[in-house]
């Protein structure tokens, strides 16, 4: 399985993927799921891929060798965020159509989803979420994040937590937790995350981390969020139930 | 959608489910998902299920059914835990052979989960999880507890507390931080909540509680832990990683 997360932020945008692949448990692996696309000064780009890992890496494999066409529309060229989500979807499509019948021949599941964001020059951040489809949508500043793979065990940190002007360390610790949440739930998540952060206007990438097993950080953080919730839940007070009981029982029937 | 938990502990069992459902976002109702076939002092028996709300309660209403007919094996004379899940797994084929045809040609899921447990005289407590097609697995002693229907938002808080000899309070306090993590993060679970409590030997339902929105101790123990979180969170130390910058980036072609 995967686990991606992708942040927008008013200052700036937060990506993190982890690493771990799996085809059945006997055969685990490590891959990097995020790619950037870079032009310093001229856009930033991250993208994020869940799903089939033939499917994913193809995709991106298409979107970054048509880069090399600089008469066409690519992901170097063109002017806006909103492009590049389109050629991403593309890209998948192309892909899916040449493998898909295959995959389906042995009941492999096809399914893939991307997250893109960034900033090109004239425009604003922006952050996507590409359908297995190839269709696409942005995201809103309610809820300002998108993930993709195995989302739930780590949504309800990033619920509580972030919103568009949620500071960026507050930002990376809540990604962290969620990645902890999720890894200690699925095994098929896992080490090393992949985490960058991008700042407004800034068309180059800040921090580029990537947090192995022996991260002392990420250490601390899942071992005092673990005791700390621990913490918590020994000073919940307990229920005054235990004495009314209430027969409401279905009774043996007295034929 | 649904959420039912049930623990096996080693002093007793702890069961409860939530009671919305619905049929699209724009039919939401509320249905008791629990039932109870206690004959005191002989046999207390729960039974949850989650999926298709038609083919859970006819499936429990078979069940019952049958049990007014002593002359053959059923719920209320059979000697064994092991053949009541029996009994409900034939029932939930029975039913599925009944209406799944006509459902399927409507695209509809015919998917149905139940959890059954409890304790028959001369016998011990026992807990089963009886699959859609009607199969069904006993639960073990490492992670002594089964959930069905949304269970992943609340999983990682019973994963963290629940223990074989995990005290019954801080399981009734797990339990409800698992539901209220659920709750929180898929509208279509919700209140009220069915909580029951049951001693071993003691052949009786001990508690049974309807946790209301207006229930004191559940509004005490979600605003408690929500702040708690907040405040572990708080706590977190900052990341010293944005002065460090790594280039990794993947250049433009010069071409």
């Amino acid at each position: 399985m995967t686990y991606c997360v992708a942040l927008k932020l008013k200052t700036g945008m937060l990506f993190a993927s982890d690493s771990r692949t799996n085809a059945g448990v006997d055969q685990i692996s490590c891959f990097k799921k995020m790619r950037h696309f870079v032009n310093p000064g001229e856009r930033a780009i991250v993208i994020m891929g869940s799903g089939n890992l033939s499917i994913t890496q193809n995709a991106i494999n298409l979107l970054e060798q048509a880069g090399r066409q600089p008469d066409k529309r690519n992901i170097w060229n063109v002017g806006s965020m909103f492009e590049v989500a389109q050629l991403l979807g593309i890209c998948l499509r192309e892909v899916r159509e040449h493998d898909g019948v295959f995959l389906a021949q042995n009941n492999v599941d096809a399914g893939a989803n991307f997250i893109v964001g960034g900033q090109i020059q004239g425009e604003r951040m922006r952050l996507f979420l590409v359908y297995a489809e190839g269709n696409f949508i942005e995201v809103g500043d309610e809820s300002p994040f998108f993930q993709i793979g195995e989302t739930k065990y780590g949504k309800p940190i990033l619920d509580r937590v972030i919103r568009p002007d949620t500071p960026f360390n507050d930002a990376i610790k809540s990604v962290l937790v969620s990645f902890d949440s999720t890894m200690r739930s699925n095994l098929s998540v896992g080490l090393p995350i992949d985490l960058c952060t991008y700042r407004q206007d800034s068309l180059i990438l800040e921090l580029q981390q990537h947090i192995t097993q022996d991260d002392p950080y990420f250490s601390q953080i899942s071992k005092r969020w673990s005791d700390g919730l621990r913490g918590v839940f020994a000073s919940l007070p307990n229920p005054d139930w235990l004495e009314s009981t209430d027969a409401q029982d279905q009774s043996p029937p007295t034929a």
